[in-house]
């Protein structure tokens, strides 16, 4: 194996296991001898690639930004997707579910960042895209709906985790677009778009190339 | 001062001192000692009313479901009310605001349980009464728009509050409204709603009797 793959998995498998420590116990709670206890590999090798438990944050949170929905002809499909698509993979993947954890730590949120603001622009940058093309109403603020489903979204997820583990995220978040689509959309758009509790698995099988994002990412 | 009142107003002293240090630092991070502090009470007067740490995030829960939106000709308008009036409360209140921290919390659960369960049952109530009047329209679920309501109340909440500190609540909770009501409310009725920002203020100065269902439920 060559020194640089041997590099990435490393990488990849501290990422993980940090992830998996954020999402159970929070940031403030995590330490960074639990992490190395589950990557298994040296400390010399984690600080190589993060050289804090910041940094370990920071990485959790630019790898759960690179789950991206596929272009679709409607913009406004493309926004409900990329929804659809995070639902599904917040129980399947620890580094999805860490980084909204740590993305609405209000304690964490000073020492390194939070997804939401990077969250806002993708959704506000599409949703203006789709009311360019006349796809949604003449009144919607696309920032301010952009702002409002990354509240929301945190909220019903939470929701779902509370109660049952994120068993039932798929069919919540559906339930979330299906009250926030009307309001927003044109009534020809409005018939045409795909709000099922399925897509999100749908979307993922296709799109295989998407996990390989978290490994170009790695320096 | 009558032995009663004296009990009433410690009472009182200790839950809002608990709801300032649970607001603030969350339940675990919590002290008694802290909370002792604040309140300028001694110890015994404290654990005469509150016997643990858990009673008194129990007692903080019940305090924070008191508000009550007052009754409308449109029962669709008490729903929006309820929302908008908890937004308006949520920035003034340490007690309603340190229910929201509390019953989010997904470590805290287990320990004294939340608000949300009492919330979504409120919700539903007022939803199904609608439904039965004729205001919403034949596909809603009450339960699920309950439920979904609550998720995405906390999470809009807490986006405010890590953006600028609840500055700005009332009126991204205006904005779910704006969202939501579309989706499941007959045109008759959609064009006599309230929805505006401001408008919890003007129930809050209404309500004047609201505050005082803290100080009934004292023992």
């Amino acid at each position: 194996m060559a020194q640089q793959e041997r590099g990435v998995r490393t990488r990849r498998a501290v990422l993980e296991a940090a992830a998996v420590v954020f999402a159970e116990n929070g940031y403030s709670a995590a330490t960074v001898s639990e992490i190395l206890q589950i990557a298994g590999v040296t400390k010399g090798a984690l600080y190589f690639h993060f050289d804090s438990k910041e940094a370990l944050a920071r990485g959790v949170l630019q790898a759960q930004v690179a789950y991206v929905a596929p272009p679709h002809e409607l913009k406004l499909q493309e926004w409900v997707d990329g929804g659809l698509l995070l639902a599904h993979v917040l129980p399947r993947d620890p580094v999805v579910r860490a980084g909204a954890v740590l993305s609405s730590d209000p304690q964490g949120r000073e020492h390194y960042g939070s997804a939401w603001p990077a969250w806002v622009d993708v959704s506000a940058q599409t949703l203006t895209e789709a009311k360019e093309r006349g796809e949604i109403l003449a009144h919607v603020v696309p920032r301010q709906t952009a702002e409002l489903i990354v509240g929301a979204f945190h909220g019903v997820q939470l929701y779902s985790q509370l109660e049952c583990g994120l068993a039932d995220v798929e069919r919540r978040i559906a339930v979330l677009y299906e009250h926030l689509i009307p309001a927003i959309t044109v009534p020809a758009v409005l018939v045409r778009l795909d709000l099922a509790p399925d897509r999100g698995a749908r979307l993922y099988s296709q799109a295989v190339s998407i996990p390989s994002a978290l490994v170009d990412s790695a320096r």
